[in-house]
Order: C-alpha cells, then structure tokens, then sequence
C-alpha cells in the first residue's frame, strides 16, 4: 500500500512514527514535508519541519524537546552570543548546525532542496520517502501590529520569539504562487493508495503545503482517501499555538471548524478526539465521514492506534 | 612608535604576545597577516593565520595546541563523519566554526576580509591592528608526487593531512600574482617606525605576505628599519616543517640562508639563536646586521625578550 502524508514538524514527526509502526511490511510510506517554516540563518538555509521529521524518524530528535538533536552541545550558540550576533531567540545546537552546513554547501553547488533531502536522509534512514513540499522558497510570514506599528515577520519569529502572544491578522505563504510542487510531490499523490493528514497545524504547516499551486487540485482529485486527524482536542490544540492561526484565517478553534475548513472537497475522512465525539455529527452533516478515538500520541503505540484508526476510516470512505 | 610585523600563525601570534608585552604605553602595532593558508570548507571561508593571531591576543585561543579554541567542543566534526563528509584530517571544533560562520556570512553578505576581520575584532580586541594582507583570495599550494602522480594540493593538505612528509617540489601561492594589498597594508609599512619579521615560515608564511605585488617593494623601500627574527635554530625549524618548504625554494634550513633568503635588499638587522653565533659573522658579510640572543618563545617573557631585542637592533640599524 502507497500512504502519503503531509507532514509539519513535531506532531507530523510524532504521528509518522506512529504511522511506521503500524503499517504492514511492504507499504511505502511518501511525507510531504512543509517548508514554509524555513529561515536563513548566519548565511545557512535551515528546514525545522523536514528535520524534525528526519531526526524523529531516524533516531537523533531530542525527545522531550520535540525539536532539535539529542546529546546536544551549544557552543556555537554562545559563540554567537559573544560575536553580538542573533538572532538569540532561535536555538540552533551544533549538531544541528552540522545538517544545516551539509545542506546550504550542496544548495550552493546547485543541487536542489529535495536532492539534499534525499542525501541527508542516506545518513537518517527515517524508513519514509520524505521530500519537501516545493524546492523553491516560500516562507510563511505572519502580519502583526504591536508597539513597531503593523508589519509582516517570519513565521519563526512569530512562534518562536513572541510565542504567538500577539495576534496574528494574517498568514502570507510568501512565494507560495509562483512555487511548484518538488519532483515526485503529485506523482506520489496521484499514486496514492491512502492520504493523510497527520495532526499537523492546519494553516501553518499543511496549509502551507496545500498552498503551492497544484497540490491542493492533486490531493482534490486523487482517487485515494483523504482521511485528516484532529490537532484541536476540546477547543485548544493538543500542542503548540494553533488556535492564533486558525483565528486569523477566521477558523474557530475546534476539531469540527477545521474539518469544515479543510472541506468535503478535500478529505474524506476526519477523526476527533473521544472528547469531541459530540462534534461528529456535525461533521458528518458536512459530507465528512467522522470517527471519535483518542487523539494523544502519549506514546507510539498510542500514536499507532492512531495511525490504524486513520487507515480504517480510510478503507470505509473509499470509493 | 608604529610597529608592522608580518604573520603567519602560531609562531608569529606568539611572537606579537611577546612584543605586547615589550612595547610602551601608546606604541601601535599592525599586524600584516598572511591569508595564503585560508582554506573553504563546509562552504565557509578559514583563515586560520588571522584567526591564531586573533585568538591568541584576544586571549581565546587553545595554549597547548597553538591553534583553535580552548574549552573547545567537536559536536560537528563528529556530526561530518556521520554524514560522510569530509575532510576529516582538518580540525575544526564547534566554537571555532562559529567565527567561520560570522566571516562567511559578512563575505557574503558583501563585506571584504579587512573589514570582517576588523569586525571580528571588535570582539577579540587584540590589542593590535589586524589587516589581512589581501582582500582577494591567494591560496598556498604545494607540487608533490606521490603514487597519485604530480600535482598541487591544498597547502593545508599538505601541511595537515600529509604533515609535510612528502617532498615539496614548488611552492606557489595561487592569485598572489593579481592580488592587491589589502586597504592600510602599503600605508602602514611606508608610516612605519619599525618593521618586524617574527620568526614565522619564510616561505609559505612571510614569504607569501610578500608574494602580494606591492608589499615587497614598500618593505624594501620602507624609511623605517626592517628586522627579522630566525625562525630556524641549530639548522632545524624551532616548530613545524618549514626546513621542507625552505628546501622546495632552494634554501638551506639554518639561519644564515633564511637571512641570505630575505637579502640586504629586504632586511637591515636579524636575529639568530644563541645556538647560530657562529652564523653571525656570515650574515653580516652580507649585509645584514646579525647578533645571537636566546629565541626560544619558551614563555611571554622569554618572547618579549626576544622583541626587545628586535627593537633594540632595529634602533642599531636604523639609517
């Protein structure tokens, strides 16, 4: 079986785990990996969610931290502090520092975002094809207006630096119009026995994919199932800040707003936590086949529980 | 008093401690740094003369080793092997990169070496004024033959992986040819009080330094004198391997010849070792003030002895 899944960072990371355990021997699983999140640092291109996805698949994620490399060192971090240079609030470790060295030395020999991807992951071995959304840049900037006036930062130092304390009036997937999908990204939809939306941010991370020009028709029109997972629980997300972004594309903060949100067009399928089994209804009401499990990916067998759970409603919905 | 000295790395950085510690209050040293030895690596610019000498006057750098940081971590070499990419044989350590991400980032950003190290700099306060002694790039190569036939490596590969153990056949620093001197560099050798040649490589270190077109005609034409320290003691190299250097220019490794090597033309006064008396008489009948004093930079006060001495000749000589 062929399963795609668009993924974010760590709840993507998370769930694909889960994923990996449950699947039968023999099925392939393709992640496209968002790279809205992607910032240039000290001249470096660094990828969050596509490396959150390879270290968690391939063994180097930090656990408790969900982001970054276990059996970390910070000396550059310091460094960097001493040389007066920021910015102070991204945490980027030397292990860390080493991939983004590996891959902005072969973006400068003119090898491209999904070849580099593919190179890494010789080393990481996540047991996934994982390619990036797009190998042209897009970059998820977030309009705010605080005591500097109104004006757009990167989505990093948004989450990042101001914890998404203040109000997002708008999410703008910068170069998002004119990118296109990266090799293999809509042959693998196309191809797709079953898609996935893992509980990923659905504006940040997988609205983000779905905004490069053709993926969304791809994943439209694919003849696989769409079955997508809940990141929201009882009207707050699971894990990080969501609920800011929902709210600036004018998106209530709840498992069935986001399923309205993705649209009958476009998933099949939807799974709420047990805690909004009374959303289901309404769900359903949409043209959207719904299920109530539990959602927490306390663990990977809990996540692989998941994981089946996704599968079956996508066998149910399949047409 | 202006002082210029003309550097290389370890022996020269150790050298300017030392006369640090022997100048008076107001007196200013440039620092002519040599660049041939930079190097690219993971994409980033390495200049590992200017940075030893950054480090050892900025009081970072590793004491025993003579090159690199102390309290130094290697999270990202390790991290190079993982992901099989070389070179393995040039150490750099976490903290270290970080310098090499500033330069890079600034080079890129548009900025020139003189002004990147300036800014670095600001950090390190040296106490002297470090000017590469180019903003183009010159890179030190050496001719071998070995069971790969005969070809010209990197002066680093042949220094560091190879430690010199093969025959140097040429020396030739690549670009030398069309490089300009860096801004400050022929302005501050023609406002000189006293030019100083520590006891670094005469070939690949100083020698280079003077390969710029320019620099070797401005010292040579300097009203102030120009004195050098022998970096050769009892016909070997105090540190290093610059008798294999010496010999692939057609000099003897002793004192006398690396005197005769500069000429009268160059330099007015040089020290040999206590050790070398019996060369005096023979550099001075060609020209060259010559007295035998301890050269060993056993310790600051040791060195700043030695400087002293350099400075005291330099008054000897001076017309």
């Amino acid at each position: 079986m062929r399963i795609v899944a668009l993924a974010g960072g760590i709840g993507g990371a998370r769930f694909l785990r889960g994923l990996k355990a449950a699947v039968a021997p023999g099925d392939e699983i393709t992640v496209i990996g968002n790279t809205g999140d992607d910032i240039h640092l000290y001249g470096l291109k660094v990828c969050p969610d596509l490396d959150t996805v390879m270290y968690t698949l391939g063994g180097g994620i930090h656990e408790e931290q969900g982001w970054g490399r276990t059996d970390e060192t910070w000396s550059i971090k310091a460094e960097m502090k001493e040389y007066g240079i920021g910015p102070e609030w991204f945490g980027l470790g030397d292990r860390d520092f080493a991939t983004h060295l590996v891959r902005s030395q072969m973006l400068t020999a003119g090898y491209t975002l999904s070849q580099v991807t593919e190179a890494l992951c010789v080393r990481w071995k996540p047991g996934v094809r994982l390619l990036p959304m797009s190998d042209d840049r897009v970059e998820t900037h977030v309009r705010i207006t605080d005591e500097a006036g109104t004006r757009a930062i990167h989505f990093q130092e948004y989450w990042v630096r101001l914890h998404a304390a203040v109000d997002a009036e708008a999410i703008v997937p910068v170069g998002a119009d004119t990118a296109k999908p990266a090799p293999g990204v809509l042959d693998a939809i196309a191809a797709a026995d079953v898609i996935l939306f893992p509980p990923s941010n659905p504006v940040v991370s997988i609205g983000t994919i779905l905004a490069v020009p053709g993926i969304r028709a791809a994943v439209a029109s694919a003849a696989a199932p769409v079955v997508g997972l809940s990141p929201i629980i009882g009207g707050a997300p699971v894990r990080g800040m969501a609920d800011k972004v929902l709210t600036a594309v004018g998106v209530e903060t709840t498992a069935e707003a986001v399923a309205r949100h993705y649209g009958s067009d476009l998933i099949d399928g939807w799974l709420v936590d047990s805690a909004d089994a009374a959303a289901v209804e309404a769900v359903e009401a949409a043209g959207i086949t719904c299920r109530a499990i539990p959602l927490l990916m306390t663990d990977v067998e809990a996540t692989a529980a998941m994981a089946r759970a996704a599968l079956e409603l996508a066998e149910q919905v399949r047409r």
